[in-house]
């Protein structure tokens, strides 16, 4: 405590409460948890507050998106796009990097993947030219792409994009979706009636 | 794009799985949530992960314990110290900066508050002397303090904390605490037995 001159400003706290407002903006903290990070932090200060502060510092400067697929990497090219391996023929199409993340996780594509930035879009007046479907189309040249996978939500929005990146590549490449039915773990009671119906009319033999 | 050196390390991305880890750090976020927070932020560089990341280095340098009452603040002694209005006669024990926070928002106090800085635990061998106990009792006689209202956890470690505090002050200020009882919007079929024990027990007259 010794070595800090009084300082009497009222809004000395507001730097507390701005730093816990900023937080608050981040999805999946409300106000709540927002301070109870900030408590945490300051009780990690050396450990964790100071350590994550540079991260983000670091990282807002480095990462930019990958030339080829628009993954994010703070490289040019992403370390998947780099991957020899990976150039398999096989190109999975998502909206965005959350998804190829979750692609990742599962642990099942051993191919590349394409970025679009976005889905298609009437309301919100996103059109062709504002997603990343030109470069797929050179991509399947350049990569001698046999097969398209689109990884695209099950909304209306990911549909239409769906139909229209399957024209856009039609003649280039085989074009293929990911299967709708109950989920792993889902139980029949609890899934939507739309769910369910896709799962029947895409039934397999045992 | 352009600007950038061709970088072909390998573990380039390391460094966005790097800062999505120390977030999962965070309490209220999992690693799922964690990497959702940071391409969040990716996405708002300059307006929020560059600013966030600048307030929590400000405020990792200048927060620090009030003097006085043990509140987190930038200045030596905190904003409720400093009030005068604030010194009437009251002071509210709590455990820890949270639980202020938790009063202060909910509006109902006006006097002032001494943060205890944890519970004696004869587990976590936490003793009297690491709390902030005796300068408690210095306060009540600098500030003319009539009544110390305790609200401490209804833990066990919260209620022998209580009555040590208590003991410590008696015979200097009258001595209170939160009532216990069914909280407000409180269903009596999904309280605990306890809670409905103890609000029994301290019914009142209407």
């Amino acid at each position: 405590m010794t070595g800090f001159g009084h300082n009497s400003e009222d809004e000395a706290e507001g730097r507390i409460e701005a730093l816990a407002e900023m937080m608050a903006r981040l999805p999946g903290l409300g106000p709540r948890s927002a301070r109870r990070a900030v408590l945490h932090m300051l009780q990690r200060r050396d450990l964790l507050m100071t350590p994550l502060a540079d991260a983000m510092h670091d990282v807002a400067a480095a990462a930019r998106e990958c030339v080829q697929c628009g993954n994010l990497s703070t490289a040019e090219t992403c370390a998947i796009c780099r991957e020899e391996r990976r150039a398999n023929g096989e190109i999975c199409v998502v909206e965005d990097v959350a998804s190829l993340w979750a692609m990742e996780r599962a642990g099942a594509f051993r191919g590349r993947y394409h970025v679009l930035g976005g889905l298609l879009s009437a309301l919100d007046n996103v059109g062709p030219d504002d997603l990343r479907i030109p470069r797929l189309r050179g991509r399947i040249a350049d990569e001698g792409v046999r097969e398209v996978i689109l990884a695209l939500p099950a909304t209306v929005d990911g549909q239409t994009t769906a139909h229209y990146v399957a024209d856009a590549v039609e003649g280039s490449a085989t074009v293929s979706t990911l299967a709708q039915g109950v989920p792993v773990g889902g139980e029949l009671d609890y899934l939507d009636d739309g769910t369910i119906g896709a799962a029947l009319r895409a039934r397999r033999s045992l």
